[in-house]
């Protein structure tokens, strides 16, 4: 069968010929419909973020699949069940107390791989195998966009944990900021706007030029659109409002100090970016008291699992249809594959297409 | 009636005179037992903290008192009852949706007064008055030691706060740290011990040689003992293990910064400290890839309510006998209330008392 990998040394996708794969015990067999791409994907390409698989010399890539079940294999699901697979499988060196309690992504560093990203082969081919109880059933009418349930689940994930950070008072928020207008930051943006908290204002920062597309989107959600070269994180509140939510989706990392300067009293600032260190001079004083006096919180947030992955499900019936339209640039056919690589003002999401149903 | 205030252009405390309270309708008549000093107490004298009631050039001092109800004024309190105050009031301009909700902890600047440090007189007097609604009834046997209710509230909020952040996974923490060891570090320390958590391993960090008396209590109480001048907090994890609860209580502002490192995957960190501003250089990248690839999470916290004062009463029964003895360095009378306002390194928790049950 085809897969997309790349190759030790090098710097951009391939497609190898690899057999196709044999499932294990507990594991169904699956045929691929479409797979996304996002920035991590680019991350492993560069090769800043992954690892290949113990022993190998090539990674096969994606880890936002979309499939539908072609051998059962006596596991609990049926020939022609659509699925999405999560991401998280244990480690070489075995499973662990957080694959053992339903929870691995809560598991720290080094006690995972990641299918597509450090460890373990993506989703990219024709074909791949999966323990059935990592694969999601999705409705049928969502297999087309399937390939978004994994990244809604990010945010299914995020908002749960910020949220659950404001369960101990009654918190009623009503203005949400979202930072970066990438695929997910876009997404997150649908999400707030369908969220039963009923948000009465929405913002979506990033620093673009218009007219521009994912400007465009944020406008017919219903949200400000706030350029960052404008208008600095910290002066949000004086420029538009104190945001009761924030979710953080550009790894920036001035953002996370200065989101509790943007967050209203009693607000929550959910971290999702990965950056890289960097040293600078923080007003770390000011960051502390505030967090203090106005009951802030941060909270860090990274992969999902299962119950995210079927919240996501629903929450997917919940977007526009409309948005989920303008969000989708392109979805290419494994022939045209280099295209759904291609990463430029005009691009918002790609995925690639290994069959239909 | 006699009185412990801070006048106009002074830092510090004196005995004047003032007339016995009337308790209007909604409040009672209370005969003040005991009142405690602390930390903020020496801050709101000094001119760093308070302010004075509107129109007013002195304020009563105090904050975390006890005593007993002598006209309960067709309120649904019974004279005999021995009651303990909460702190926040409905500022000048009136109430607001804070007090409205029974949430005034959660208020932000502005929208409170607090008795005894900003806005409106403390309970360092022979008689207070409280509308019945901030009067929280404690155990007779608690009398003696009621002006530690206020205390312990503050660190049940914000326990139930930073427990709230990891509410939405299965969390089972086993090591705790308390940053600082003055009688709120202490008092946490105690209560962590009791915790229903039922952590392994607890330490405290202070910044003392030995032979110290906070030393001493940390380590009967089985905790160990972080001297910060050795080992720094975000060595804490290469010298001892990550924490998977961190209680700042030092207002020393590298420590919410430098927590995140020292707290072990998916752990949280609750501040409490107030600091002033101030500059300087953080790896904010490593900070905050740190937060999202572990999941960690960050809490502010300020004051505490109703609940939290009368889930303190039950906390209280469960911290040692000798712990609370050894706490309390000092109940000092009226005529030597001064000696209760001295701070040096065998003092750690002091209070004046104005009369008996």
């Amino acid at each position: 069968m085809k897969a997309i990998a790349v190759e030790r040394g090098e710097d951009k996708p391939v497609v190898i010929e690899k057999p196709r794969p044999e499932p294990d015990a507990g594991e169904a067999l699956v045929r691929t419909l479409r797979v996304g791409v996002d920035g991590t994907d680019h991350e492993v390409i560069a090769g800043g973020h992954g690892g290949f698989p113990e022993g190998e010399d090539h990674l096969v890539l994606g880890h936002e699949a979309v499939g539908v079940v072609v051998d059962p294999n006596d596991t609990e699901l049926e020939e022609g069940d659509v699925v999405v697979p999560t991401v998280r499988r244990p480690p070489a060196s075995g499973t662990n107390e957080y694959f053992e309690k339903d929870q691995p992504d809560m598991a720290p560093d080094g006690m995972y791989a990641e299918r597509g990203i450090v460890g373990a082969h993506g989703f990219m081919s024709e074909y791949f195998t999966s323990p059935s109880n990592y694969l999601v059933r999705i409705p049928r009418s969502q297999a087309d966009l399937g390939f978004l349930i994994e990244p809604i689940s990010i945010t299914e994930k995020a908002r749960e944990h910020a949220y659950a950070s404001r369960s101990a008072f009654d918190w009623n928020p009503s203005s949400a900021l979202v930072l970066g207008n990438g695929s997910l930051g876009l997404l997150t943006l649908a999400m707030l706007k369908a969220d039963d908290k009923g948000y009465e204002s929405l913002y979506c920062l990033g620093r673009r030029d218009r007219p521009d597309p994912t400007i465009d989107i944020m406008e017919r959600l219903g949200a400000t659109y706030v350029d960052s070269r404008e208008t600095p994180v910290e002066e949000i509140p004086s420029a538009h409002e104190g945001m009761d939510f924030i979710y953080e989706a550009t790894g920036f990392p001035k953002h996370a100090i200065q989101s509790v300067q943007a967050l209203a009293p009693n607000g929550v600032a959910a971290l999702l970016g990965v950056p890289s260190d960097w040293e600078f001079e923080v007003d770390a004083g000011a960051f502390h008291r505030e967090m203090v006096l106005h009951n802030k919180a941060l909270v860090g947030s990274v992969n999902s699992h299962v119950k995210h992955f079927e919240a996501a499900t629903v929450t997917f019936t919940k977007l526009p249809r409309w948005f989920l339209r303008d969000l989708v640039t392109g979805v290419y056919p494994l022939s045209e594959f280099e295209a759904a690589f291609e990463d430029d003002d005009t691009t918002i999401k790609t995925a690639i297409e290994f069959g239909t149903v």
